[in-house]
């Protein structure tokens, strides 16, 4: 089976939003074992959307529209899919009841205007929406299938995953299993050169590494008639990458972040933990703090940002500021004695760094982090160079001090030893 | 003018990565004047390339490529580009000497692989890539363009605001000239509805509002045979949403971001500020932190996430806690009076609120997050209901901040007030 996407919104080509569904839905297709040719991002003109239809109707077994499924005139979507393949629109009573619901949830009547969104095409499998107005909707015709669903990430993507996904699914007469084996610590270029044997010579499974910021994901996908016989395929290449990469692997749990890992590994060990942000400003804790359950281990955090506010709060003398710097070793190990002398927390992670994108000399070039962590007084401080702008550098430090808190936490309580293939 | 953009890679189509060039462009082209109706995202495939790029020379005057130029086999564009245009390849000997020079700063030669990178289609304009070895190209034909530009954005970036930006702009024989009007702490609909005078009605210039977390930003954008004339267009329009937005507007500059403009007032009025975060962990810091002057003002920060992290550090009482929970407006009072005592802050910013996904009860949903902003121990507090998952909860819990430090500190120093347009 082989799908096209279809983006509707004259506000991604003007560059307005980030056309982030594309990422997901090409990421899902993959995992499904569906071949994806091409995407198409059209405006909210019915001549063109029509003309973009009919193509990828044409040469594709899937075509998934993302967008235009609004109550405004402007949204045509659905009306220009139903015309083209010659179906009437009729209205879907659940749809109209779930509209007024989300309306009412929110103590308001429902508006003439959104009327508009619970009528589908004749036939068609709708799409019930829990985030939104806009019901999803799936049209077959000649063997083939439409699939429209909303605009807004917050909506497709759950819709996706409860309703078309396993529709999807359902459709194939060979069933996909995949798996996602995530590493941190460890560089793209290794994890590439260590598995091209499984990459370019394996075709079922197939793995596949994807880069993400201080992290390598690899996918292993499998085809076959049963979920079981899939899940076989799988099992020795997983257990494989298991021996290859050991330590560095954090999780295999699709929806596992790095942060969760981090988390999970501290709540195991009953280790509280605690930040102490400079160049990073925060943003270490936010990513902490994505994961519900850290209320558990979380102790109270600090930015110091400016060096006043690492002598008040840290005790960091005024003489060491001076003469290292507040980009260097000496400050991020006094950062972490400051916060885990104060806060009594059993690990302390501390980020210093030059972010830019003034201020680099010679010897801290901008790009200069140094991350440090502690876990029950035994100091690890690590020197970074990251490229790229201001946002970027942060962004790397904030995924490299997790990946750190994994190292040094693992280090000290299992007695593992990380090798030295990079970041 | 229209143009169209083709993005060449198997890596997007897989999911792999997130296509940025596509937002940057459109923006791009947006803001030249230039009309876009189609993006298309196309694999490392000639016959598919071929296709796709012949239909788009069909109906477009500009085809802007990205992708397809490195080294390899894999990579197709240009070759694929000079056939379809019937353009033999010839060999540009400063690329040769460009892409020599990249590696020998490397202290490497170049590998024989990449001398593929030096061929270009004949007549065409070379564009050389400070930042990486494949050179852009401009190939004119039959009074069309075809500009083919490396995949990754460090390199593509660059080299459209160089070379590709002012060689469009001579092609036109009118100047675009376009202005951003940055609002917030007015809705959306608030705004569209008081300017669709303005949106339906104008044509040169036009005027179109964009929404962002926490803000609206309305572009006006001119055409004119000079920069002088176009200006001239925009200025009295701008004025108008002056009028009309008033306080609400924090910025007519393309490159100034809500937090950069909450900096500068805090500069300009001499006050420091801090933030106390529960719900938003250190996010808010972390967004103050992108504006590079902040050590400027910027006083000790924290993230009370846990009670017992507001008791210790903001001696909020275990009782009022107990009575209110944490997610209430007396313990965002207690964190703003707590914060600004023990730090000596003229403006202190707290948050506290429910992002789930676990917690909800009736009288306090999910998404119930109070912001208060204390200045100069005047203390504000906000109610606001964010409806989405824990992480978009989170990131107007941000948004909403910052528009309160904003609207806090003007209403207290310019006896500024604001209506209740709505958030």
């Amino acid at each position: 089976m082989n799908a096209e996407f279809i983006f509707v919104g004259t506000e991604i080509l003007l560059g307005n939003i980030l056309n982030t569904n594309a990422q997901f839905l090409s990421e899902q297709c993959a995992a499904l074992g569906i071949s994806c040719y091409y995407q198409t991002v059209v405006g909210d003109n019915k001549d063109r959307i029509t003309k973009t239809f009919l193509q990828a109707w044409d040469r594709s077994d899937i075509v998934i529209f993302s967008g235009g499924l609004g109550p405004t005139e402007d949204d045509l979507t659905k009306e220009t899919v139903a015309e083209a393949l010659d179906l009437p629109m009729v209205m879907d009573k659940k749809a109209m009841d779930s509209i007024r619901e989300f309306f009412a949830r929110r103590g308001l009547e429902m508006p003439p205007i959104n009327e508009k969104q619970a009528y589908v095409p004749q036939g068609s499998k709708v799409l019930y929406n829990a985030n939104g107005t806009a019901p999803g909707i799936i049209c077959e015709k000649d063997g083939k299938m439409a699939i429209l669903l909303p605009g807004p990430g917050n909506e497709l993507m759950p819709m996706f995953e409860n309703d078309v996904r396993p529709y999807l699914s359902s459709k194939s007469d060979t069933v996909i299993v995949s798996k996602m084996v995530k590493m941190c610590g460890i560089g793209e270029s290794a994890v590439d050169a260590r598995i091209r044997d499984l990459t370019e010579e394996s075709s079922n499974p197939t793995v596949a590494p994807y880069a993400k910021t201080g992290e390598v994901h690899v996918r292993v996908t499998a085809k076959a008639p049963t979920e079981k016989e899939a899940s076989k395929l799988i099992k020795p290449v997983v257990r494989e990458l298991k021996n290859r990469f050991g330590p560095y692997i954090y999780t295999t749990e699709e929806d596992v972040t790095l942060e969760k890992a981090c988390v999970d590994l501290l709540i195991s060990n009953h280790l509280t933990v605690s930040t102490v942000e400079s160049c990073t400003g925060g943003l270490v804790a936010g990513r902490l703090i994505n994961v519900p359950g850290v209320s558990e281990v979380l102790k109270l955090c600090y930015v110091t940002y400016s060096n006043k506010a690492k002598r008040k709060m840290l005790g960091i003398k005024k003489a060491i500021l001076e003469k290292h710097t507040a980009v260097s070793r000496q400050v991020c190990e006094d950062m972490l004695k400051g916060a885990a002398f104060i806060n009594k927390a059993d690990v302390v992670l501390a980020v210093t760094g030059l972010a830019g994108p003034d201020g680099g000399t010679e010897e801290i070039p901008v790009g200069t982090v140094f991350i440090g962590c502690s876990v029950k007084g035994k100091i690890t401080v690590e020197k970074y160079n990251f490229s790229g702008n201001r946002s970027k550098i942060r962004e790397n430090a904030v995924a490299y001090s997790l990946v750190l808190l994994r190292r040094c936490v693992l280090e000290y309580f299992s007695e593992v030893t990380f090798g030295s293939e990079g970041q």
